[in-house]
């Protein structure tokens, strides 16, 4: 099926693993093959997320860390999410910004997706399309939010080291950080560090992470960095390697991979059980007569919920 | 169980409003039992979605929306995501922020939600915890979201009207715009509308929605406010009574609840299958032994998960 694509794929062609992606992220049984595939040739590259306040200066930090590891000649790969153009449908400003730095150089691929009405989420998505550039045998893979959101979070289970990009914004302190952010940062990059009160804001932060600290794990960095220009990313590069060289000495590694890979089957699972559910025609007629319950109010919609898997319960009992 | 504190409820007691909007927020059993016990008494009240970027100025129109209300002598809930501050595990901003203009006013109820780690999604909490709000006989109910993100959007499924916030911001053009906000908008609020640009930010605005519209369907309009003064308050106010009225002539009230209520029930039984799934302990063993298979590379996550939800079905089929 798509097997010429595997080939050429694995042979190292760019506009193979482009197809490919496109595929991954169209979804579906196709989609699942390509992965299922490329499985075994997974895990190889380090992965980081880059996370943080929306107009953190993310992307630019993303285009600095880039011409630092291919300065390293490690290859990258970039996923990024995009706000989407209502007319073009597709993701818009971050290729057109990004491309402008990295155009014509194979050792980057980048590649964003448009978070437009993606039941699956951003990080689900991201994470398969990691996948691709992993099996494409890139070095390092910058998986890279928009801004904040619940969904966003979720980034650090498949990401090795997390980044969570802040600036010392007037009138924002430290305090007002939503929590999750302050959870899931290996390193703070605070970012726009040029700016008045810069390092009383990164103080702040230090004190707070402090705060949080509990015995023996790891130890986030926070680092200044002015990503126009380019300050402190030799510096961030650097946290980011003590993390990864912390992970490596406590063999920990293996448990992060467990873990994603349990946290994948999970919802993979679930995804595929709802399918089987909702295929079911009895389960499909009874919840159209129960809504008409719910509507005229002879029940509640918990009530409802709960009648309804019962009896997808005792349909299955049957054998049906 | 909470049945003292349903009559006192049923009463009007502010307090007892309160004390069981807490355990609905927390959620689980007498989550449901309440929210069953009020169902009878759900649909009364008009609900506005007020949602768009994060720094648009949301929480000041809101409050400027409450006093408009007052002032035509109608009851007020609001129910608005406030970010987490990561000390107190509480919603902290918004309250504090708010209060100010509310406190002591018994016809403004108003409850933050944290946003903070929760599986469920604000959308869900925050139309649970309006529909407490709407049994216990407001006439308003202001759903306002921090900020962008994709479980945002889902707000629009349980309000009657959905008004975005955006704000001419240097830089940003109106086809930048997440595509999910435009869609969604029934009500645009350009705030902020005194800073440089505003008019031409709006036009721009108005031709796209002109480009968008298909039919005879409702016209989204767009308003001009600065939260700050109250300007364009009521014209706000005249638009969301407009899409109002709009949806009444129409008879789309029902087709809304009964829309509402099938995203609801779908949500909850979707929920009770995952239970029922997880809690069967042959499955979690056979989780276990696939997923070793898995970290060997013996086979791929989406194998593993078909693999599981196939003897799930085998399972139910014995019987068991």
């Amino acid at each position: 099926m798509h097997d010429a694509y595997l080939e050429k794929f694995l042979a190292g062609e760019t506009l193979a693993a482009s197809r490919l992606m496109s595929i991954v992220e169209r979804g579906g049984d196709d989609a699942e093959a390509i992965l299922t595939a490329l499985f075994p040739r997974v895990g190889r590259a380090y992965r980081i997320g880059i996370t943080g306040l929306a107009g953190a200066g993310k992307s630019t930090l993303v285009n600095r860390l880039i011409r630092h590891y291919r300065d390293q000649h490690l290859t990258v790969g970039v996923v990024a999410e995009d706000p989407t153009s209502p007319f073009s449908g597709g993701a818009l400003l971050g290729d057109r910004v990004r491309m402008i730095d990295s155009c014509g150089d194979p050792g980057v691929f980048i590649r964003s997706i448009a978070s437009r009405g993606s039941e699956t989420g951003f990080s689900e998505k991201a994470t398969e399309l990691a996948d691709v550039l992993d099996a494409f045998g890139r070095d390092v893979i910058l998986l890279e939010t928009i801004g904040i959101g619940q969904l966003e979070y979720k980034i650090h289970f498949s990401a090795h080291t997390t980044v969570v990009v802040l600036t010392p914004d007037a009138g924002d302190d430290v305090q007002s950080l939503k929590s999750g952010l302050m959870e899931i940062g290996d390193v703070f990059s605070v970012n726009k560090s040029d700016r008045p009160a810069a390092r009383e804001y990164a103080d702040e932060l230090r004190s707070m992470i402090e705060l949080r600290l509990s015995g023996s794990g790891w130890h986030p960095c926070v680092v200044a960095t002015v990503g126009t220009t380019g300050e402190g990313v030799d510096e961030l590069a650097g946290a980011i390697a003590s993390h990864r060289a912390y992970l490596d000495t406590k063999g920990l590694f293996e448990e992060k991979r467990i873990q994603a890979l349990r946290n994948r089957m999970t919802m993979l699972a679930e995804e595929k059980l709802k399918e089987f559910f909702w295929e079911n025609e009895y389960i499909r007629g009874h919840f159209d007569d129960v809504l008409r319950d719910v509507s005229t109010g002879k029940q509640s919609p918990y009530q409802a919920a709960a009648r309804i898997v019962e009896s997808f319960k005792i349909e299955k009992q049957k054998g049906r």
